[in-house]
């Protein structure tokens, strides 16, 4: 997608062997990228969150396993590599995917040919997921389209929650998929954006993107979601999804849920755009069965941004004394999410819908 | 209620005529008090938030008024203050109303009995609320006694969004009143505290109050709350309001109503504790009726906390050029509301069961 009328993805190889990501880090207050040479620049760029998001960061690892091969190409080095670099985000499931489906082509190939064996395979997960990103934009584009067609004259307003875009993936992203495609087929819109305490993926990454690619948008608190929706100020909701069960149960980010219950009780259209990837078919009910990672408290009782003087600086926002806790995700139960936007199709969000989508993998 | 073991109000008198006064600027990070020596003084307290809540701001304009008359019992000199601390926060309804009641009793006695009429009125204004609040955590204390003998053996989980305590009013305040009546009881408790952004008046206010009085607690995001009802991990909610209508809808800090809709969908009580001057008996349906204020959109765009040097320093949070947009209250509909917590007692939340407490308002 575009970053001052310039086409970018969140990673790329180059002619000399290297590749390059967009260090989000630094976003959305400066845009930087970062030159990954070796294998210890691909396991540092994910654990320090230069690239973060499940598909990139699988993607990144396929890349690091690829720097890896290329210098020293024996079986000891692509084990080496691939225990370091499922060690730096241990509970991302992308990765571990990713560095598997390398090294078992690695393995059963001649060392002489694992270097370009590598690269080329890295790029095909890249695009693989790009595809189906596009595919998911594709998909939600018509109910995008279809809402306007309800509302003539004024643009569609779209609630967002996080960062479901193409910086967590390749491009396109899942929730903002939809979103992207119907923006460039002319149909007009606009995107309330989330900002997502406390991590605030919202205020930072989505709006950053939105902006880049020139999608009118408002940043709000969190909070403000339900009163837009009471007042029609909302027509449809998408965001992403975390984990989803065989019947439909949504694990996204924390808040996700109370959208949700905010969209049913206003009658507002709430969907969820997600490759198949992240159907977890070992599961029915999400609030019962998904574990929900609690994260450093730190995270709520302080926050960082740009200050007067140009710096990032950290702030504390809680007295001292006041302990916060910190939990990163909810589950939307299926009864309150409207239709599921895959890469394949959009269905019910259940488990009849979802298994004649992927009759193949139900 | 108690900062470090001493007992406060959040505005006193002095014998030498000077009025002390909280500085709720500096908070959670610095407790500061103010002197008010003189209307000038009184206007800039209120103008500048060193005082903020409704309640407050009335006993603060009604000190300034007496302030006022010290310095020179003249009707045009009383009439000019009257004027000038009205216009320091113009939509404050307390702020008008103590005005006019301080304004007509000075008006109509002798000029040499004024000032000692007027710092009189005052404290009598800010007993009042001090009582009509204590009243409300008496009746609300029962309902946290109730939730207690149904949970034996673990300490009552209690969510409250924004700050409704004692430092928005006199002391005790509404939604904690009933929090610190139960605790100064015995009862074992600990409070969820909502952030509540863009303002943060739970993370730094509330949790300051809690701590102050030795109330467990622990602050979380605004997101957060859905999670912990669908987990068990909270027995009732208690909010304050900033207006109901005679049907029992209110409207409160913006993303209540989102936890209303979570409390609903999982049979969480939900109480609103409020005085009865917060009745607004002219208007009905909430949703339809109560303006809403949109505040600064440089709320959500930035934000304040202490930095690493101990400075209090203010930070962006979002990209340059994406625009945002503060409403500062939502209307949580009467369906939602459990009950209601007033200084005479608690009630459904109807015009029923509202005439049946205020048969002399309704």
């Amino acid at each position: 997608m575009r970053i001052q009328s310039r086409h970018y993805r969140t990673i790329w190889p180059h002619a000399d062997g290297t590749v390059e990501a967009i260090d989000q880090t630094l976003l959305p207050h400066r845009f930087e990228t970062r030159r990954l040479a070796a294998l210890d620049d691909a396991v540092a760029a994910i654990a320090t969150m230069v690239v973060r998001g499940a598909p990139l960061i699988g993607v990144t690892g396929a890349y690091g396993l690829a720097l890896a091969a290329a210098a020293d190409p024996a079986d000891s080095a692509i084990e080496e590599a691939h225990a370091r670099l499922a060690a730096a985000r241990p509970t991302a499931v992308n990765l571990r995917w990713a560095l598997d489906r390398l090294r078992a082509l690695l393995l059963a190939a001649p060392p002489l040919e694992r270097r370009a064996l590598a690269f080329g395979e890295a790029a095909a997960i890249a695009d693989e997921d790009a595809l189906a990103c596009e595919a998911i934009g594709d998909q939600g584009a018509a109910l995008i389209c279809a809402a306007a067609a309800e509302h003539p004259g004024r643009p569609v307003n779209i609630l967002t929650h996080c960062n479901a875009g193409w910086l967590c993936a390749v491009d396109w992203g899942t929730a903002l998929a939809p979103i992207y495609k119907a923006a460039r087929d002319g149909v007009p819109l606009h995107v309330w954006v989330d900002e997502t305490r406390p991590r605030n993926q919202g205020a930072s990454l989505t709006a950053f993107e939105l902006g880049g690619e020139g999608v009118p948008h408002t940043v709000i608190a969190d909070n403000a979601g339900g009163h837009l929706m009471q007042h029609g100020l909302v027509d449809l909701v998408i965001v992403g999804s975390d984990r989803t069960t065989r019947r439909g149960d949504v694990c996204n980010k924390i808040g996700t849920y109370l959208k949700a219950l905010a969209a049913h009780d206003n009658g507002v259209p709430f969907y969820v755009a997600l490759p198949s990837s992240t159907i977890d078919w070992t599961m029915r009910d999400g609030v019962a069965e998904i574990p929900i990672e609690e994260r450093d408290p730190s995270e709520v009782t302080h926050i960082s941004g740009r200050a007067a003087d140009g710096a990032t600086t950290r702030v504390q926002l809680t007295p001292d004394g006041s302990p916060a806790r910190n939990w990163g995700f909810d589950v939307t139960p299926a009864r309150l999410v409207g239709a599921l936007i895959t890469e394949r199709g959009v269905c019910a969000a259940s488990e009849a819908g979802l298994r004649q989508l992927f009759p193949d993998l139900a």
